[in-house]
């Protein structure tokens, strides 16, 4: 077996992504030795007593001291500020990352902040669930997932390798690896992460709000179809915050979009047009087929939640 | 045991539905015969290779001969005309019911269809998958579910038992019942399952369509979210256009509700009021923890949908 691709990697914040990259690079041997710094006194008393980290470091700078790779894992909005907080302690060759679901202006703060010699490559592993805490993460979280890198650009001739190291690291925690541009990277997820977010996370606040359906009516029967949206709805509110603050730009350009069609919808079902509905209906089928096909998805029926009553 | 609820029944139309209703009937032993019609001699062939019924007629009037209860279980938009299609073969006592989505409208028309001396009782069991045709059923899939039956008004002195029998029937095979005004269940329903979908449906169209994001970008990437939405998108076409077309009225009372909703939500992330987002956010987490209290969700991390890979 080959050794770890990083001797020693600090991961700063540790809630369900962080946890889950400590767990994983253990149990892929891809890290040596691995430290872990979180703002909050409870997550670190917590993450030391799971054991699931070499060292639990107290201060970031501590933490981040002789890393070969820094995990920059809080929400998106703190990322600039972690950054910031460790920056003094980063070694010179070091590369310095993040998980953010948004990459462009975290991205550019990250690069006006990170001492010369360090190699700046922002990443977005696009995996999770609706739970949060170092409790929640598993070490199988990125199997068959995807992890985007926004490379940056640079003249540095040391900066490719840079990007190939922190590839081997994903993909030795079962991740598949794309590179792509920030903007673009920033535009696609509006469309796969944060409208489906936004959405649910609306749809479940006016069901809530009406007056003439009880919320435990809306809870009760929510079996049709609602009680999915209240999965993705129950996500870490502070993430989700800064997610949309942060792309802004392209949350409202798809949303725009989102909205343009969702009018074209509701003038079909007020004229009647029940072969305009049927003809997307129709459609939107090939779009599940295409996930399932690309493994993003399961393909049980209600992805299995049935399986535990029969 | 306690025999059958009902002697014979017949279930018109043998989809997704209809089939669980024909399995849960026989499994449960709430049926003693049970004859299965479809419009469609390539579902009444492979219903009869299934082996799940005693008798596939091929006339709907045959089909309900003797029957102690006829489910309607085809597309909500074709209960009126499979009801005409069977009235005659319909005998004295027996109880006429439905599946449907959509209530109201259906109601009527089966009052005004069923010959003197039948009950009328509309009945909607709120369970399904994304799959369609009468391989896609399975007995368990009422269990835990709620079955909403909406008993009209009528003097007859007989119709209350028709009703507590139904109930009985579905109790029998796991459901639970709960009575309620049609007009009330079409708008709960609008709230709970129907514009749920018709959000569902609008965002994989939006995705599908755009011109800066590929199709299979959109697939790669949709572990972010979308793909909980693609699971909704992919039911079956014709059954939720009629729902649209039958429920106009209420789906776009709830449709106006949800847009005013998502304006006000668009103008906080213009301007950067991340804590009126961060508000909405945690409310909603609520929801979901009754959706789990009233056992009509899955309390694991993505419905369990990650366990194979752990």
């Amino acid at each position: 077996m080959a050794g770890p691709v990083y001797d020693r990697i600090a991961v700063l914040g540790c809630g369900l992504i962080g946890s889950s990259i400590v767990r994983a690079a253990r149990a892929h041997g891809v890290a040596g030795q691995i430290a872990v710094f979180d703002l909050s006194p409870e997550v670190r008393a917590r993450v030391a007593k799971l054991g699931i980290a070499d060292v639990v470091a107290s201060d970031p700078v501590q933490a981040v001291g002789g890393a070969d790779l820094v995990v920059l894992a809080p929400p998106p909005g703190a990322i600039a500020s972690a950054a910031e907080a460790c920056a003094a302690g980063l070694k010179p060759g070091a590369t310095l990352t993040d998980v953010g679901s948004v990459k462009g202006p975290v991205a550019q703060a990250l690069a006006a902040i990170a001492p010369p010699g360090v190699f700046v490559v922002p990443g977005h592993p696009i995996a999770g669930t609706e739970f949060s805490g170092p409790d929640a993460g598993f070490a199988e979280l990125f199997h068959d997932r995807w992890t985007i890198l926004t490379p940056q650009q640079t003249d540095d001739a040391a900066y490719p390798a840079a990007v190939r190291r922190l590839a081997e690291f994903w993909e030795g925690m079962g991740a598949k690896v794309e590179l792509m541009d920030e903007r673009h990277h920033d535009l696609v997820l509006a469309v796969t992460s944060h409208l489906p977010h936004l959405i649910a996370y609306n749809i479940v606040g006016t069901a809530a709000d009406l007056e003439e359906v009880t919320q435990n009516e809306v809870m009760k029967y929510s079996a049709g179809g609602f009680r999915d949206f209240t999965r993705i709805a129950a996500s870490d509110p502070v993430m989700w915050r800064d997610v949309f603050v942060l792309n802004k730009e392209a949350v409202l350009e798809i949303l725009a979009r989102f909205t343009e069609d969702l009018q074209a919808l509701s003038r079909a079902i007020r004229w009647g047009e029940g072969d305009k509905l049927e003809e997307l209906f129709s459609r939107t089928r090939e779009i599940r087929r295409g996930v399932i096909a690309l493994g993003q998805e399961s393909a049980e029926p209600n992805w299995g939640r049935d399986r535990d009553r029969k």
